[in-house]
């Protein structure tokens, strides 16, 4: 089955925000089985809304349209959507009740912007009675179209509670059967990988995609076939092949991170991490405990910015940093066993150097970069010479610690 | 002048990939004066590439098409404007010789998948001559199309560098002034912002937008004109208008993120910051450091993530945490007087919580946080009971404690 998806807001054509919703929505109902022909944006114009959603009406089997539902002034889809299908807004009485209810236990204004949101499309079916949230379904020309809020997170429980089961209802028994796997990698060009897996010859019925998303490269393994059964086995020996090849650079798949993975691992072993960072600033932290669960193996850390906090919080001698610098081998050493010995840490890393765009010297440019791991029994320290901006450099430096991490546990772990 | 944007691959409709280079363009062109009509997001497929190709270069001005460039199999876009527009693939003989000379330094393989990049369609002029990026544009009916690689950075370089200036050469003398300002604003929500601003009575030419951006909500107000000095007098005194309504729930305009701000208060004031992270995990101290030149002003701090470090780093008593909890106003408290006296900050800020999904309690439920501020004079400490995912509830109490830096600064900074 067929869709498009149309998300409306002049934040978006205007670029000031990222369209989220879109590519969120495209994620899960491809998974689902259902193919996107394409994704349009436009702006808060009541006339190319129409234009576009009965273009779309007729190209596809469902439409998705986000944006636009809120209660301020430049919500404008349901307007459209009544003018371009001709069905005038009429109050859904069920709505304006919870609505109504809702403003009672915050405040005492009689009549409330918020009311707008029960005004639906004649035909239209809610997805929701949250009072705070919009969402709708309308059947035109016998095929569905959900009306979905653009806040995100409004937008995404919509999509997976209400769209999807919905959807499956509709398209019951029209399914193809979709495989996909995506390839985590960290450490490998992608012109690199693309040489080693066409060198695999896998069956031409299976796609295959390359994505930096930088400092990573995803590789994604996709079949679809009415064929359940002939398919699976036809995916799973070309994915073994994908994994024997590129080994030790896949750290992942799918949903994985390079958090979640090194954590798994850590967790595994037993043993327990803390940090030192400088020119990362919290972010290897921030990274490990994006993950629920991390305070089993992640102890947490020093962000030693200042050089007076690589003294105090980490024991680094001065006379070290005045011989060496902060961005050295010797201190990134010193980082790591200081915070190692104040936390009683199985493990530990630590990095220092040149974020930029200020800092840089002839001797150690911006980029330059140490990264020190010291365990019970061995201590090691890692030059890197990093491109890219300030950001970018900061999350190759914290995303290289990890995957240090990574690789030591994993050779730990085959002897 | 009207443009439509279009990016392509699979990574992007299967919605595996977020597509932020069409927001990058669109941004840029709209702050340089275009319109954007629509934008377009279509699959790997060479024949829909062409049909929506074609249908944009009939109803707009100019066209950016970013995506399906490189050497890699799946990048078809080349193949597709050869075939739709029909301009056969010839090799660009000095792009050629710049990615022989490239891959003659790095590799000795005779013949590479990169020369890939060297072949146009007929007419095609490449905008950059460098060996590991791709680009070009294409005078067709009279109109400039614009090929962009998809990977962002490159993009993002080749758009500025070589986009904008070549479409102000082409779109000389028929600009509309813009004239358009964001306002970020931290803790007030979208309908009560909206409320106050709908009493202004604006002037009915300022377009006027609302985005929540998790957790804070940003307004827009755009005018564009062909007046330039009568409107940005009106322009300006909307503006005025909006500050003095919003007060300090504003926090900044346009590219200014909330750490930036805080930094640039601390650095007026010479006050240096130093933090203790428990429940957020370094992300205060990631968002500060992301900031250029925050080493004026941030010494650093502890991630203080198990009780032990809380402990061993910042001097927190271990009766204090047995009587009261880590998530507990004593805690934050000895957290943030902990790390100000072992850093010698001016000004310190400590947060303790629960981001969930486990480990609430009915006393203290997933999302409740204290947030401790201390400096030489006083010490305070506010509890905060959030709602969201573990992501939203890091990511707000994070925000919240920059907020209360900053609310604070301000405070000081009138008396």
């Amino acid at each position: 089955m067929l869709g498009e998806i149309i998300a409306i807001g002049n934040e978006l054509t205007s670029g000031r925000i990222a369209n989220t919703t879109s590519g969120f929505a495209a994620r899960h109902l491809f998974t689902a089985g259902y193919e996107i022909h394409a994704m349009h944006t436009i702006g808060d114009s009541p006339s190319l809304i129409g234009e576009v959603l009965k273009a779309a009406i007729n190209r596809v089997d469902f439409v998705v349209v986000t944006g636009g539902l809120g209660a301020t002034d430049d919500d404008l889809t349901t307007e459209a959507v009544a003018c371009a299908l001709d069905r005038p807004t009429i109050p859904n009485l069920e709505l304006l009740s919870q609505i109504r209810n809702h403003l009672d236990a915050i405040s005492a204004s009689p009549v409330s912007p918020l009311e707008k949101l029960a005004w639906l499309p004649q035909g239209a079916e809610a997805l929701t009675l949250q009072a705070r949230m919009s969402g709708y379904q309308l059947i035109h020309a016998n095929k569905p179209i959900f009306f979905l809020p653009g806040v995100p997170y409004q937008m995404e429980s919509l999509l997976l509670e209400q769209v999807l089961p919905r959807l499956a209802h509709w398209n019951h028994g029209r399914h193809l059967v979709t495989f996909q796997r995506i390839f985590k990698t960290f450490g490998m060009e992608e012109a690199a990988i693309n040489r080693l897996i066409v060198n695999l010859n896998l069956d031409h019925s299976i796609n295959i995609g390359y994505y930096p998303v930088f400092p990573e490269v995803h590789v994604s393994l996709t079949l679809r076939s009415p064929m359940a059964t002939k398919a699976a086995a036809l995916f799973e020996a070309a994915c073994r092949s994908v994994e024997v090849t590129l080994g030790d650079v896949i750290y992942g798949q799918d949903q994985d991170s390079l958090a979640g993975v090194t954590g798994r691992l850590l967790k595994a072993a037993n043993l327990r991490l803390a940090t030192a960072e400088s020119c990362t600033g919290g972010m290897i932290g921030h990274l490990l405990t994006q993950v629920a669960g991390s305070s089993h193996y992640y102890l947490g850390g020093v962000i030693a910015y200042a050089n007076s906090m690589k003294m105090s919080s980490l024991g680094v001698e001065e006379t070290l940093l005045a011989a060496y610098g902060a961005v050295s081998r010797e201190v990134a050493e010193a980082m790591a066993t200081g915070i190692r010995h104040r936390s009683k840490a199985d493990i530990a890393i630590s990095v220092t150097g040149v974020a930029g765009p200020d800092g840089g010297t002839i001797a150690k440019p911006v980029g330059t970069v140490f990264i020190g791991m010291t365990t019970e029994n061995e201590t090691a320290v890692h030059p890197f010479y990093f491109s890219g901006n300030r950001q970018q450099i900061q999350e190759i430096t914290a995303k290289t610690a990890l995957d240090l991490i990574r690789r030591y546990l994993l050779q730990q772990g085959r002897t």
